[in-house]
């Protein structure tokens, strides 16, 4: 049986490149966060849908996310957290956003769940993903045996 | 029997200070965002308590969020999302970080997942705290009802 982790003995283990987007396609909802000049960074959770390396989602002409295309570094951010076990991974993907065209994403398929027009898809070109797993004292720990 | 979120109908409220405190006491794993002078912010999960309207965790002397100490608005992200229903809420405290005296933190409870040491406190004074929640669109939508 599994028990909480002791953090004197848990395990915390950086993932590569490869283990980051293996667990990024597995989730279908993320954060996206921008810096917002003089205040913290804008945080906000997004569905998206992965095309290679690259995040995928769609967004509204007017919001803030819709702003941020082709101007400043974002950062999206995946987890999965077991608040029992007091185990899980998450998943930091740093890289540019851009205004996707129509045969960028003709052959994805994302709905919106929220409410108003997100004619807009975003694609946020990585430039690094870094993850880390807080594993078990009792062996490694596979995050996918929750999926 | 509820169904999946129809963009066209589906209600998207706005959640006032005193919701969003209430969703997140809910919780006890939310996401620290900071942003990190040139790259996208950083973004890591870490495990809080509430102190009234004060958002406690513990870091590491060394770590990337130690450092963030009154030096720079931070952001605390919490959520609650159900990928299937397509609803959820989220909650956005922006605020600034510092180094907590022990008078301030004796009496919670707050133990660390992660290895290493995490010997310091730190409080996240909110300066604005908002909040979404996606509902469905056949009535208003309790996320408590998910825990």
């Amino acid at each position: 049986m599994r028990t909480q982790t002791d953090p004197d003995t848990a395990a915390l283990e950086d993932l590569d490149r490869d283990e980051c987007l293996k667990l990024v396609a597995t989730m279908s909802v993320g954060r996206i966060a921008v810096a917002d000049d003089g205040d913290g960074p804008l945080v906000v959770p997004v569905n998206y849908v992965m095309d290679d390396d690259v995040v995928v989602f769609r967004t509204g002409a007017g919001s803030k996310l819709h702003a941020m295309r082709g101007n400043k570094p974002v950062s999206f951010q995946v987890d999965l957290i077991d608040p029992f076990h007091h185990t899980g991974w998450s998943v930091l993907i740093r890289g540019l956003a851009y205004g996707a065209f129509e045969h960028d994403v003709a052959h994805l398929d994302l709905s919106t769940w929220a409410p108003g027009d997100k004619h807009h898809w975003i694609r946020v070109l990585p430039t690094s993903m870094t993850g880390r797993r807080i594993g078990l004292n009792d062996g490694p720990w596979n995050a996918a045996a929750y999926l």
